[in-house]
């Protein structure tokens, strides 16, 4: 039930970014094979579902414009991978590095808050927004060099912009991407991180650019 | 002949170092299990070979200060991965997420270099620093959202900081640490990024916090 709760979220939402793709701010190409191969199509908003398009799977792809979210399952469900602009010419490029390989990606949105420029967010030590607190505007491969006391993040609040947390110093491990159109911009628990999240384990953090 | 100047090179860096780490503004804690178990050894200066010290292996390891890098073989060659202040359980950790999983970290040595706050580097089109050239002092994701014309970089001048170079967008990818202190910063072909450097194809690129 929460899982259909956080698709229908995102249905919502993705009808928002057609009008604004429309402007040709978001631009996606994805193949069916690796290397650019295959089955080919271009997106310029968001895809619940690839295989409605008669794709398997998508196995590489090219951001032309604009930042991006793919999902290891539909309906915007499952691990989370941020696709900014370049070529992926294969599931390593995007995914986390993480044990769990499922080598799936199934759908997309672009990410509409993106704002290299101007983004902030406060991470909290607690859940529901207490314990000590730090506000940050900047990339940070290890939140624990910048004087964070530990390897966890209780929760987080969004004022503007888009944001990556990653499991792993040095952006690596499971991502969660964080908005501050989604949820009104707060996240008061790890499980609202996404339908992947299984601890408050974050150890860098960076911001999302357009 | 490369790979062993490559080598030296650094074995003449890692006396330095020690000094420097004297002062204990770098330790390493590696394991030789996953999730921290199994023999463990602590270090404060540059690991040439980690079978000297009883280890077949690095497979979790802790950065507790500074910032290190580490090699897939012994003599500070093979692929590199950056390892930041934080915890890392297991390879994947810190692994570039590449197809070529070779699941080793043999040695490893403190970045001396490393500046946050004071970071710059200049990417060029072509090798021996010609073609368009572009100065950076901030962490980007993706140059090519930023205007870089292509997925690839030709050469790089490092005045002052510590970087990482990343193959595919989002710091995904082969790793290559690059220093104003080596090379006196010049790296004018990408043969000179790594012993594991095979194409010049560069897709995002950040500075090393200490």
């Amino acid at each position: 039930m929460t899982l259909w709760k956080g698709c229908w979220f995102f249905r919502g939402h993705c009808r928002a970014v057609r009008n604004v793709a429309a402007r040709s701010l978001f631009q996606i190409t994805v193949y069916d094979q690796e290397s650019f191969q295959g089955k080919r199509m271009e997106f310029t908003s968001a895809c619940p579902n690839i295989m409605e398009c008669g794709f398997d799977n998508i196995r590489s792809l090219k951001v032309e414009c604009g930042a991006w979210v793919g999902y290891e399952h539909t309906g915007f469900c499952g691990q989370q991978f941020i696709l900014e602009r370049g070529e992926y010419p294969r599931w390593d490029a995007w995914s986390g590095s993480n044990a769990y390989h499922i080598e799936r990606l199934m759908s997309f949105r672009p990410v509409c808050s993106a704002n290299h420029k101007e983004s902030k967010i406060t991470v909290f030590e607690k859940d529901n927004f207490i314990g000590r607190q730090w506000e940050i505007s900047d990339d940070y491969p290890s939140l624990q060099a910048m004087g964070w006391a530990n390897n966890e993040v209780g929760s987080m609040k969004i004022p503007c912009g888009a944001w990556v947390c990653y499991q792993y110093p040095g952006y690596r491990g499971y991502q969660y991407v964080l908005e501050a159109d989604h949820h009104g911009g707060d996240y008061k628990h790890w499980r609202e991180w996404g339908s992947h999240a299984q601890t408050s384990q974050i150890q860098s953090i960076r911001r999302i650019q357009q």
